[in-house]
């Protein structure tokens, strides 16, 4: 009860500005169907053009552009028919002068044609002979052999996590494996004396069942890491020096879910000065105040704080990017977000950031208050909002963003 | 090459608010560490109440509040220090009349106490008397042994996806298996004389990798929904009908992925009739019109156009809800937004709701143009904007809300 916490604070954007690891996960590659959000470690180029023939993009008839010139519903072109394409084969006849050939959409334009007619500007009066009634330019109706990709350009870019739309073109380039980084292993060390497992069926006086690791593990899933539960450790300083040393061999990021107890903190802190370097202790931010951020063998570390609610903020803000950033993705993918207007005033310090939960109805985010010791806080609220370090607070009525939790 | 479809078009809201199928997966049992993002089958109710048991929630001393009032920096309260209380564990002592107790932040709150007075205003100057610059009132400094939550109290509602917060407010209950909806599993059948397995290395003239599919089991997997690849038919009524029939056996959801021809088209309508009742043929959507909703067997049916990015357009309006839909979710979760200005002026015909693709750049949505055809649209998009119904169209510069890709 002795001790004070030294505090260097900084502010949430000097931290991720300022605390850039160099770490990044190795590359190893996924088969298409489980590519979906990894991140490409290197540039995908298009082995061939895509879609690689010139292709109708309309039902109708391919001509000769030309041919089609001053046509109307009163004066139709008359062009004798060919024949016709069928999906998936080569064409079997080419357009001459003054012809046509029958194509569905999506077939090989047969030689000679420059354009496609769709099928509702033309009518197949006499046999053997199709009525044009609109002219069309050259290029109509068709796409290139290389308009979607041509060869030797970028189909993906590293960097990116993979979208359902990437993976479409993945796949219609013929690239069935993908290298990508791994995800991130994010350890996650519970502290505490009064901590136990969730698994507990009864808690004796001042157990408490770990709520963060369970929390953590979901938040660090949804931001492409896997999570690794290191366990429960008590306030002691050789007993965490220890599992953190293990965690350190293997992880590409350690979390530490200190106690709440100012003995239990200033452990965890004498721990990771032992084993690294601090970068900061303290943010300026609410809550999460005591959060600690150090690098270890090269090894991101975040300490969190003791209480599950501010555990939880500083991971989302804090946590979430570096777990991006270790995959090789420097610009954290959005969250969804919606305006709405504020119920009351909110008071806030000066150069400090407020993250406040809340809740949202028909348009109107109202503010929910706790100790930040209740989890509940947070499973009722549908997102937060940002009171920046400038402002003092928040007016009444004032329109706000707030980031919607998923 | 004959055929017209008979379009009995519906607007997008129209089909959502009118196809509901009944249809809900089976309910099954996972374990904490797996049930991010699913849906929970039942409310759950808290067994015990929760933390359990009067909590500090600051580093300080327990005390009888009435004994701090008047207390201030010049004229201190003097209390006895009856000893403390470790983390974890139920207290020793109790607080006299007079005393105090030393409590970490987390710790059990000792017999006698109705208050935490912070270690910031206390001074400990004599052995065993601590001092206090600041009084207190009933209740400062603790939580309730139900403040959390009380036992019998839902902690989860049905229909929800389950988020972080809520594994972690669960383990703090000590539930580690929750009830939840099976992943709806999605049939996706690719048709079209011209598409060959995304694994075909060299393709004949004509013949296109089956992009859609691919694309389609990224935005199902997204949606919390198990894709399962049908394969790929030709088009031909007999063999479509004949996959058909088994993907109903086992599917909660099934997509046909269409062939582009209008025959490919005309035949997938015919093999659905056959099998079920269609509820509409036809969106008024841009790009997305030739869309087709059925019920075969109980079982919801999407036809999807030909075009790989209308199909994925028309998926990720009107089937990734069926998705959630069918997994017991009645609320889509929201998707990230931004707001924008148009760099363009936009035309749209009336009565129809327009998906147009963006790029975003410094604040600026640039729309993106292209044959649907064309799938390297989407992969260059940051997302979409939706022109709604009533307008005719939007105007440059004007402030557009974009739906962005993750």
């Amino acid at each position: 009860m002795t001790g004070r916490e030294f505090f260097t604070a900084r502010t949430v954007s000097d931290a991720l500005a300022g605390f850039r690891p160099a770490r990044r996960t190795a590359t190893e590659d996924v088969a298409l169907d489980a590519a979906l959000g990894r991140v490409p470690a290197v540039d995908i180029v298009a082995p061939e053009a895509l879609p690689g023939f010139r292709r109708s993009t309309v039902d109708g008839y391919a001509v000769r552009a030309a041919d089609t010139y001053g046509a109307s519903e009163g004066l139709p072109s008359y062009l004798d028919l060919a024949g016709s394409v069928r999906m998936g084969a080569a064409p079997t006849v080419a357009v001459p002068a003054g012809g046509c050939v029958a194509v569905p959409t999506g077939a090989v334009l047969p030689g000679g044609a420059d354009a496609v007619v769709m099928v509702e500007y033309t009518a197949a009066t006499m046999p053997g002979t199709i009525e044009i009634t609109r002219p069309v330019a050259p290029g109509a109706g068709l796409v290139r052999a290389d308009e979607d990709v041509a060869a030797g350009a970028t189909l993906i870019t590293a960097g990116r996590p993979l979208r359902s739309a990437e993976l479409g073109l993945l796949a219609a380039a013929g690239v069935g494996m993908v290298a990508v980084h791994a995800r991130p292993r994010v350890a996650i060390i519970s502290t505490g004396d009064e901590v136990v497992p969730p698994s507990t069926p009864t808690l004796a006086a001042g157990q408490v069942r770990d709520a963060t690791a369970s929390a953590l593990a979901g938040l660090v899933t949804e931001a492409g890491g896997e999570p690794v539960l290191a366990g429960i450790v008590p306030d002691d300083r050789v007993a965490l020096e220890a599992v953190l040393r293990e965690a350190l061999t293997d992880a590409d990021l350690v979390v530490i879910s200190a106690g709440s107890s100012v003995g239990a903190r200033d452990e965890t802190a004498g721990a990771v000065a032992a084993l690294g370097t601090i970068w900061c202790h303290g943010l300026a931010l609410k809550p999460g105040k005591p959060t600690l951020l150090a690098e270890c063998c090269n090894v991101p570390l975040l300490g969190l704080p003791g209480n599950p609610l501010s555990a939880l903020v500083v991971f989302r803000l804090v946590g979430v990017p570096l777990v991006w950033r270790l995959a090789g993705c420097e610009v954290t993918p959005p969250e969804p977000t919606t305006r709405a207007r504020l119920s009351r005033d909110l008071a806030s310090a000066t150069g400090r950031l407020d993250i406040v939960q809340v809740r949202i109805r028909d348009g109107v985010a109202e503010p929910l208050f706790g100790p930040s010791a209740l989890l509940s806080v947070l499973t009722r609220a549908d997102g937060y909002l940002v009171v920046p370090e400038p402002a003092t607070g928040l007016d009444a009525g004032s329109e706000v963003e707030v980031t919607l939790y998923r």
